[in-house]
């Protein structure tokens, strides 16, 4: 059974039997529109941990000024379901009031890191993510927490985020899961026209291309990809850049932990996508 | 049995089987050298809660460049036996290396609320404080969580961390410990020379005039423990306000959630004062 819970208490509460025996809880934080990605964190979340919390809630705090966060696509009929169907025990689905009513708050602020990449583009956006996810962390309790990797600066942030406040979670990133043509999955995919869609195939080839050239000098993979980008007349090009998995810097040659990543606009989508290289 | 542990790992572990049994924990942060004023807050803790925990920590992040972090009293020695005497399960004690080492690392910006009062004159006070309680807590797990009056705008603060990231922590403040003339009990008072020990009954004499006044107006209230502690040749004035106690904004008039807080120096040393007042 599929419980849904509106409120923070009511939320604990639902995960106070499984905490008092033992049971380890498994919790997917989402936005919601739910895709095949969410799906894969779900299922191995259901895998590994004895009770699973799947939390939807468009957070405004990551959100911009000029961003999409009325237009953010929203069906929670069709979440609930896929959650039923993947044998969730907890869906927490609060609103703005529960989750940020009430007095003056403070904010994670993440700093320089926060800046790079899809920072520059969206200030402010990670001190909101870390902000509502250290809330969540704290509504789920100790957990495993299942990200994917897809939102790979959101990931180095949360991991960060667990490190340096002791939080008593298990930062676990998946794989990207991506359409048979090789699109990452992405709740914003549903804004591409159809010729978007085909043009954002883009990102992937540019990730593959780089990958499979042998180059090892971040800068020139990083030209390489700019170029693949910059070669679709519908991709505006955000960032394609090497950067090292920890701190998001660039990095000078591959290592064992780069990672190629990309950004661009196509019409009103932004969508992202990633690679790791190994030396 | 007081456990003395040094490591974070250490104190989950020890308070696992607590935990497991469902018994309540009650934590005491402290910086040590610990005084009656701590021993009452450890006394509640240990007639309502379960299980006892104690932090020793000198946290360099809540002290400026110019502050006594080097020289600041310690005597683990005697903070033991306190805590033995006290009934206190564990004690945890890390090393700066436990609780900062590693990585980069992101903080708590508490903002404006961190500038007022004591935060102009130590610029980034709360937010150090606001850091190592967040990560203190996450270390203790859920608990109640006490902290004397007498750092009234640090308790301000930390029930503001605790309500904006839905911390599972119950703050509870305690009144302020004094010694029988009156002075509030401080770690810092050690500092104080004879003469400073005398002129510091200053801060007291100036909040008990004031409160007794029958004056209403928080202006005129403030004016008057100005005109109290500047009349004593061995004290520095700081700040002596009429505030709001949810906001640390200046009252206009008292309410019932007002205080009037002082704070002076003595020498080397700062001291801090506060009396709620009725309406």
């Amino acid at each position: 059974m599929t419980l849904l819970i509106p409120t923070i208490a009511g939320t604990r509460a639902a995960l106070g039997a499984d905490r008092e025996a033992g049971r380890t809880v498994g919790f997917v934080p989402t936005m919601g529109y739910l895709h095949e990605g969410h799906a894969s964190l779900i299922r191995r979340a259901r895998a590994e941990c004895d009770a699973v919390l799947v939390s939807i809630f468009v957070n405004p705090l990551q959100f911009g000024a000029n961003e999409d966060l009325a237009a953010y696509p929203r069906d929670l009929e069709a979440d609930l379901a896929l959650c039923k169907r993947e044998g969730v025990d907890v869906v927490f689905h609060p609103d703005v009031e529960e989750m940020y009513g009430g007095r003056a708050r403070f904010c994670i602020d993440v700093g320089e890191i926060g800046d790079r990449l899809c920072g520059a583009s969206r200030p402010g956006h990670f001190n909101g993510v870390a902000t509502v996810v250290a809330k969540l962390w704290n509504i789920a309790g100790p957990c495993r927490s299942y990200f994917g990797e897809k939102d790979l600066q959101q990931l180095v942030v949360l991991r960060r985020l667990a490190a340096s406040f002791d939080v008593p979670v298990e930062v676990i990133g998946c794989r990207i899961v991506r359409e048979p043509d090789g699109l990452a999955m992405s709740s914003r995919n549903v804004y591409l026209s159809a010729e978007e869609r085909t043009a954002a195939l883009v990102l992937k080839r540019a990730l593959d291309q780089a990958a499979a050239s042998g180059e090892r000098a971040g800068a020139r993979l990083a030209a390489m990809m700019r170029e693949t980008i910059s070669s679709e007349p519908l991709a505006r090009l955000d960032y394609a850049v090497c950067v090292d998995t920890e701190t998001l810097e660039d990095a000078g040659h591959v290592t064992d932990r780069a990672a190629l990543a990309v950004a661009a606009w196509f019409g009103k989508a932004r969508l992202i996508d990633n690679m790791t290289v190994t030396a």
